[in-house]
């Protein structure tokens, strides 16, 4: 029997996914599970978006442009326009998912042993991708006790490398809710001007920022237009994750030709995702402030609770609807696991991601969960009490506190 | 400004796609502009599967299963036992098109300087997905003299080094239309264990076999089912190329445990198109037999038209709906850009692949053409007459016959 590759011995598992397999078997046993786990919100798709596909009358499902739609493109960038991002129909390329924007950003800008800084913990797929592209992930690290903020640029320098080619970041983060300031980008445009770094920048969030926190994007810096790479999608900002639309933004034009050559390589973005992702162009405002609210109410309802629990803490996200958790237990991969495996509670369980996967450092993260908060508040309730209950009668629940800073 | 990887350089261009923009500005001119370079079928979707997506009542476009809708891989199972493939439904990944299949192929068996070999010529993008995962293809080259049949086993030996991993053929072929016999797998069965190599064998137009022919599968062959990996799309079955729905079907449970590892990176294939595909497994009998039929029509009455145009030479596909001719042009990128920029007659012209493309060596094929008969027989016959015109305006005609034997 041949051997698989090394790449695919070595290319991580899902954090999100990776147990899975357990939820399926605590389903067959006839549990409830109440998935925090993963970042599917059960917000309603826009009804212009589901529209748009019961009304399109395509006799042929046709191979589309491998950059997308032009009439998608060119709707698209009315929107980036809105928000301030200055750019023109033909410096994006519509991707299969946010997902295939990272890869084909990391195959254009990474060769094998190349490095890419990525402040820690990180959204897990990231290390997936740069494993595809044979780079290496060299992570600084956020910690939970500072609220998980940009390390210094003394971090960065640290790190960097003849091999270092790009710094990527998560702004709003995913994992951890954090929003980067406008400061903290001035620094990064300095660092990535000093070094000659691209910076790949997933903004897929931007539409989810709280207590009117303005988003800065990372196409707002002036004098780096042909360092930056922006990531976007549509999964999340429209409760889309099934069309598997995405974005690659950048007025770089050696990056966006290589890139088309990997779209043309895979022919095109699925056409009914774009038909809804170009409806759901036209949902009002109001979309955006009423799903802003109730992300809010959510966050706000959990964060109290998470931190109510002794020996858990979390700190106050900005952005996106995730949340990292500190947990008094021994291991968070073995909690999660027995949550799945061997606790229940009225028939009730639920499902987390273990922290340590969104680490490169695999000996960091091991007493944190991230948690997204796609439920509604009764759900989140629910979810709270099973956490409380588990966290009680797990066997291998550590003595300290895990609450630095009393929230 | 950072530069660009090294794969992101050499990554080639699509020689089907390629010469896009200088369609759209023929068409920007007011041309008409017959499509004969990319398999896009004319054929109708299938009418279940539109019915499918329009019935489809999705509150939420979710995230799927990275491994596919269970129920559309269990239904999807049943299809290839029908065929004669004796698979389960986690013996398969559903992913993003054919193309993701490929990649994932790739990923799981080949690490960077590894080898594949491949008959030329071939399929373009496996080139691509072959420099996305930094191995190399190795071709040994069928030719048109002799129909494009598989180059003896000893031409395979030849080419195999210590980097070798794999062997990739595509049944039916896509440029070539050849179909390979059952003794031709023997062949391959022979030396995938004397060498102890994967092939992978992509057999997306497996329901596209023409005179009667029957499709030999690589699932077919016995002892070697861990080295055996099949590619599979609905894009050409059922005239589906926008749904984006293909898979990945292996015995081997170390390639399909590589391969879920990337499926859980990017998380899922498309919702829309999982449930038109699955609702395509629904489709009669008949509906093959008649595409079938209406292939053969149009393969028939293109490959007489070409062999009659003096200079020109194809021989006989049997199977998918390609065919590679060979043409009195200096150079067929030359001649198929000109087709577009300088050519037109009655505000019409033609667009074809030029066959270099579908070579790795870069000398062949310069003379060759790949047209996809995916048009019906009175627009064939209109492009067979705009060929016939531009080959004798054409500035760069040579002067040899092309035609080697009479048709």
């Amino acid at each position: 029997m041949p051997s698989i590759s090394q790449r695919g011995i070595i290319m991580p598992s899902s954090p999100i996914r990776k147990l899975v397999p357990y939820a399926e078997q605590a389903k067959a046993r006839g549990l409830r599970v109440f998935h925090l786990n993963i970042g599917q919100p059960d917000i309603l798709t826009p009804e212009v978006a589901i529209s748009a596909v019961k009304n399109a009358n395509l006799p042929i499902i046709e191979y589309s442009h491998s950059a997308g739609m032009p009439e998608y493109r060119r709707k698209l960038s009315k929107y980036y326009h809105a928000a301030g991002i200055n750019v023109s129909p033909d410096e994006m390329l519509i991707t299969c998912g946010g997902s295939e924007a990272v890869l084909f950003a990391f195959m254009s800008c990474l060769d094998p042993l190349d490095e890419v800084i990525v402040p820690e913990p990180f959204y897990a797929n990231y290390e997936a991708f740069a494993t595809s592209a044979g780079a290496c992930v060299k992570p600084i690290t956020a910690t939970i006790e500072t609220g998980f903020t940009l390390p210094s640029i003394d971090e960065f320098e640290k790190v960097i490398t003849p091999r270092t080619k790009a710094i990527m970041i998560c702004n709003p983060n995913n994992p951890t809710g954090y929003l980067y300031s406008e400061k903290e980008f001035m620094q990064l445009r300095d660092l990535i001007i000093k070094h000659d770094l691209f910076l790949i920048s997933d903004e897929v969030y931007r539409e989810f920022c709280y207590d009117g926190a303005r988003h800065y994007s990372s196409m707002f810096l002036e004098g780096v237009e042909d360092n930056v790479i922006m990531i976007d999608s549509v999964s999340k900002r429209y409760s889309e994750c099934g069309l598997r639309i995405g974005a690659l933004v950048t007025k770089n034009r050696e990056v966006l030709a290589s890139a088309l050559k990997q779209a043309q390589s895979r022919l095109c973005p699925p056409t009914y995702g774009q038909i809804a992702a170009m409806a759901s162009l036209d949902v009002p405002e109001s979309y955006f402030r009423k799903m802003n609210e109730e992300y809010c109410k959510r966050r706000n309802f959990l964060l109290e609770g998470l931190n109510r629990i002794p020996g858990v803490y979390s700190p106050m996200p900005r952005g996106a609807f995730y949340t990292v958790a500190k947990l008094p237990v021994d291991d968070s991969d073995k909690f999660c696991q027995w949550l799945l495996a061997d606790f229940s509670y009225n028939n009730q369980t639920l499902m987390l991601a273990p922290a340590s996967g969104f680490y490169s450092n695999r000996t960091l993260g091991r007493n944190e969960v991230r948690i997204a908060y796609v439920l509604n508040v009764d759900d989140l309730a629910i979810a709270l009490d099973l956490l409380a209950r588990a966290l009680r009668s797990y066997p291998g629940r550590t003595p300290e506190s895990g609450s630095p800073i009393v929230y």
